[in-house]
Order: structure tokens, then sequence, then C-alpha cells
């Protein structure tokens, strides 16, 4: 009997992955004219990959790592100019709009009637808090909880926290990797609502077969039928 | 009677600024062929506030900003080659191990037999993450509170989430801006722990005269000594 629902955030509740998309294509535009766009997506995400335990998720760590990858892409050959183009396309990104994914608004707050409803969000903490106010959503929630990394101990550890039993809580999101295989695993339920674009990242994970409580739906609007069968 | 203790951590437990300070130091030497050093650290700093609200605090933010000043105080003329000795001065940081204040190491594990102590600190959760597990000292903490603004509405959330009433609570840090001056508003006491070099950005905040619930000390070590009586 489900009564504390986890949500995630970024491309769960709003779109994020398609602002990443959108400032990549530019950041290729712009390195176009000294490599394919293949090859400067494979090393940046290959710079992205060794300065994670360093940087940790985020736009300004993505920002990092796309200045590092032009200098090592040209090498060296890139001017301040277009290094300065590059900051600007990540200053954007974290200027961009909170937009939220369809029927968010109306279904947050109708759960929130019925269930005790958890922010469970990874990144950075700054950006997160300023997207999450600027949502609207943070009164539905009864707690926020952003973390560096969503994997089962820090589920453990936050569920252990707001006195929840596993089997009482749901975790909803759209990456198999961090919201739904370590919820699954402690014995929770989850339900895997897929955004259109995954981070390189957070994919080669699979939920395992026969997982009586695993649901994957279209969108978050098909949740109130189906929260009572997990 | 004081119950629970908050402690700062950058600066307070473990030195941090002068880590911010010999970067900047080789931050200047590369920049010294374009402009005198004042000038190289008057635009860091007003580049840094106005890229405070997009990037809160962190080594990552400052790391963004030095390449942004960098680029506009040499009109563009800077090489990528001497970016990315830039980027690399940050990394360094961020890779830099964490080194325990004097009495840290004893007073800490001293303190939490006979008080419920509470690590407060901003910044980036990432790197406060690592650099608290380098530190050792995690178990020593009831909990530990990663925050993106240390003022008086987060001090009043933080403590009501973990019951704690004011007036048994005391804050101990470096920064009478962040540890002390919102903690005496609210009623709690505060401990003053100066550190030989202070952010610009945490100056210009004094403490109010007569504030009996106020002390300033030169080291840890002098806190059991004055914990009755605050």
């Amino acid at each position: 009997m489900i009564h504390t629902i986890g949500f995630d955030a970024d491309d769960t509740l709003w779109h994020n992955e398609s602002i990443f998309d959108r400032a990549q294509q530019r950041y290729r535009a712009l390195l176009a004219k000294y490599h394919p766009a293949a090859e400067v997506d494979r090393v940046l995400f290959q710079t992205e990959m060794r300065n994670l335990p360093l940087y940790g998720y985020g736009v300004r760590g993505f920002m990092l790592s796309t200045v590092e990858t032009a200098i090592e892409l040209t090498g060296g050959a890139i001017s301040a100019g277009e290094i300065r183009e590059i900051i600007a396309l990540g200053q954007e990104m974290l200027a961009h709009p909170v937009e939220l994914l369809p029927g968010v608004a109306e279904i947050v707050p109708a759960l929130a009637r019925d269930y005790r409803l958890l922010l469970i969000t990874k990144g950075d903490l700054h950006h997160q808090e300023r997207k999450i106010a600027a949502s609207g959503l943070a009164p539905h929630f009864h707690a926020i909880e952003i973390l560096s990394e969503k994997d089962g101990p820090a589920y453990s550890r936050l569920l252990r926290r707001h006195g929840v039993a596993i089997e009482e809580f749901v975790m909803v999101g759209n990456s198999v990797k961090s919201d739904i295989v370590p919820v699954l695993e402690l014995g929770g339920a989850g339900v895997h609502v897929p955004y259109h674009i995954t981070w390189q990242h957070e994919l080669g994970v699979e939920v395992p077969p026969n997982q009586p409580r695993f649901r994957k739906v279209d969108r978050l609007t098909e949740l109130p039928l189906l929260l009572p069968g997990l």
C-alpha cells in the first residue's frame, strides 16, 4: 500500500535534457570548422566522465568540460572570443526558465491530497533549488532532497530519515538507472516515465525481468489509477 | 543551556580560503603581463558577484569566473593554452587534500560525547560531501547539512527540522556574516573563530554591541570551557 511518492525532477517534472541538447547543438556548430559533430560529442562525453569525480553533476561542470574539450579538440587554436561564446551558452542554460512537463501542474497537487510527496533530485544544489522555487511546485512536497548521487545507499538513508517503510514507497522518474533500479532492489516500487532524450551517462541499465512492483507509463497523469495496484 | 553545536566547515574545521588564495596568486601571475594584481582581483571579484545568482558558491563557479575574467581583462588576447592553465588551477583546488585546522581532530570527538553536533556548511554539494568524507569527522556529527545560503530563514528551517530550540543552540564558525549574526538574531548563541583570511564577500558585517550570547576565540580548543556560560 503506497503512502509516499518520490518524484525525480529533471525530465520528470520539467524539461532538462532538451536544454542540454540545444546547447550541445550550438556547441557542435561552434566547433564544426574543426571537427565533425560525432567526434565533438565523443570527446565531450569522455571529458565529462573524466571530470565527474571532481565536478559532480550539473551545468557548471558541463560548462567547464565544454571549455576544456574545445581547447583539446582545436589543439589550442580556439580563440578566447569563441570560449566566451561557449561560456555564454552555459549561462543561458542556467538562466533558462523552468518549463513543466504536460499534466504536471495538475497531477502533483492532486496526488499531494492523498499521498506524502518527496522531491528527490541530484545535481547542483543552487541550480536545483532555483528550479524548484521557479516551478511553483514546492508547497506540494513534504520534503525536498537534493542528493549528489541517487543510488541504493542514498535512497536507504533518505527513507530512514523520513521514517518511510520501503514497502510503502514508490519512486517516479525518467531514469531507469537513478530512479527505478536502486528502489526496486531495496524492495520499493518504481514507475518509469521516459523522457524523449536520455543523457548517455544514464543509459545502459535495464529493469530486471519479472518485477511485480514496476510499471512503465507514457505520462504522469496515469499515476492515480496505477498506484493502488503497486 | 547549550545542547546542540552547529559547526561551520570551510575555514572552521579545515583550511579553505588559503587554497583559494594560493590559486588566486598563481592566477594573478598568469595575467601579470596584462594587468597589475589589484586590477585582476577587482575585476575577478566583480565577475564573481555578477555570476553569484547564477552559479552559487563553490570552486566550479570560481573557475568559470576566472576564465571569463581572463578573457575580459585581456580583451580576448589570452590564448587557449593559458585558459587551460586557469582551468587546471581550479581542478587542483578541487583535488586538494583536506587539512584539518589545529585541535579539530581532538575537540570534535570530545564535544560529540557531551553535545549533539551538526555540520552546517554552504557551497557545492558534491565538493562539500567529498571534503566531509575525506576529513574523517562525519561519524561525530548527528547530521550534515549543506545549504545554498546560510541566513536566518535557512537556520530556522534547519533547527525546526532537527527539533532544536534556538536557546539550546550555538553556532561556531569563522564568518561573522554567515555563522554568527543570523544565529544571534534568532536568539541563539555564536562563537566566532576567525581564520587568517576572509573572502571579501563575507566581510562588512559586524556583530552588534552588547550580545551576551556571543564569544570570540582564537582556537576551537577554547570551546569546552566556554560553552556552559552561553
